[in-house]
């Protein structure tokens, strides 16, 4: 991909931290499968199931500690 | 999503930081689904399932492992 | 939940400690399912496949990770 | 369990490690599933099936991390 | 293989480090199944199924766990 | 068993440290199921799956994160 989307791992809060954690594993989907379409037609299978559900919010989970790490957790 | 819901990683006793690991756990899952109907329509699909609660336990183990460490594993 | 169950990430040996990577797995279930007499119902679908039981070994891993590390790995 | 079988993470050599998380992965599954017999009995559903012998592999490796960390990585 | 293809794990962005993940991902794969001819017929199994998609995300979560570490999380 | 295959977690370069996390990942599985001719007729099961090939290679990931660990990263 040519577009820059991940500049940096700091943010200003956990919450977007967390939210960053949800972009990279979007982005590990979307750099498989490129294609928006395939993805839109997809979105049904994981998003209406307790199974996806539970996979995708592991993914983040991973991501989120990978995050959390490059912010040394937000301890003020 | 718009209202703070992680203000902080922090919590005063291990117990509580295990029940944030549950909140962040669910919130992985309700970024990806936000209707909340859909959500209540899958919970007796994994809370009912032995497979779906250990993947459930197994989310909340990976993000305990993130708030232990955030809190210094409450050493004291 | 009101009792407190987790006081302490901190034990005496390993073998304590791997013990309370257990009940965090088991935890982890509870807070999912509060209904104990469905979790008994259930029990048989994992404490007697293969699958079930690597996966609940699994879970018991991931949060040793965490039991371990808060303790410094019991080294002396 | 009432008999002492983890009274150290340290090891010798990164292979006894290797073979303390075998142990340990082998733990996690007796304690859900204490009845010897019927561990006997689920054996071949895994022992002869590519994906239990994968995910075996896998939790082996999650144990590996915290035994490899508690002894340095074996850095002489 | 004997050409080189992984010289360091530090990238200039963690953009990069997340490209770099998703290598590592990928030669996960190429080492289990050298024969192109057999992956290029697989794709269609992984990157048209919601489960493959998200499993894949996960592997290059974990490598990113791995590469942003080595980076020190790009810190500045 | 009783041959030597593990003296150290130490390579020169990344790649040779990728290659020894795959090992590890084959030994976790040799451990459990030690009989090479099962091992040989199920290895169709798995690479030619591209369920089975990633979770392989999810192995890998979880392995190379400790070895990767072990060297310091390789930085120089």
């Amino acid at each position: 991909m040519t577009d820059t989307w991940l500049p940096s791992l700091i943010t200003s809060t956990p919450q977007e931290g967390f939210e960053l954690a949800i972009t990279l594993s979007r982005r590990g989907v979307k750099y498989t499968q490129p294609d928006v379409e395939v993805l839109k037609k997809l979105r049904p299978d994981y998003a209406n199931s307790a199974e996806g559900l539970t996979w995708a919010s592991q993914v983040i989970a991973i991501n989120f500690q990978t995050v959390a790490a490059a912010n040394n957790y937000w301890r003020t």
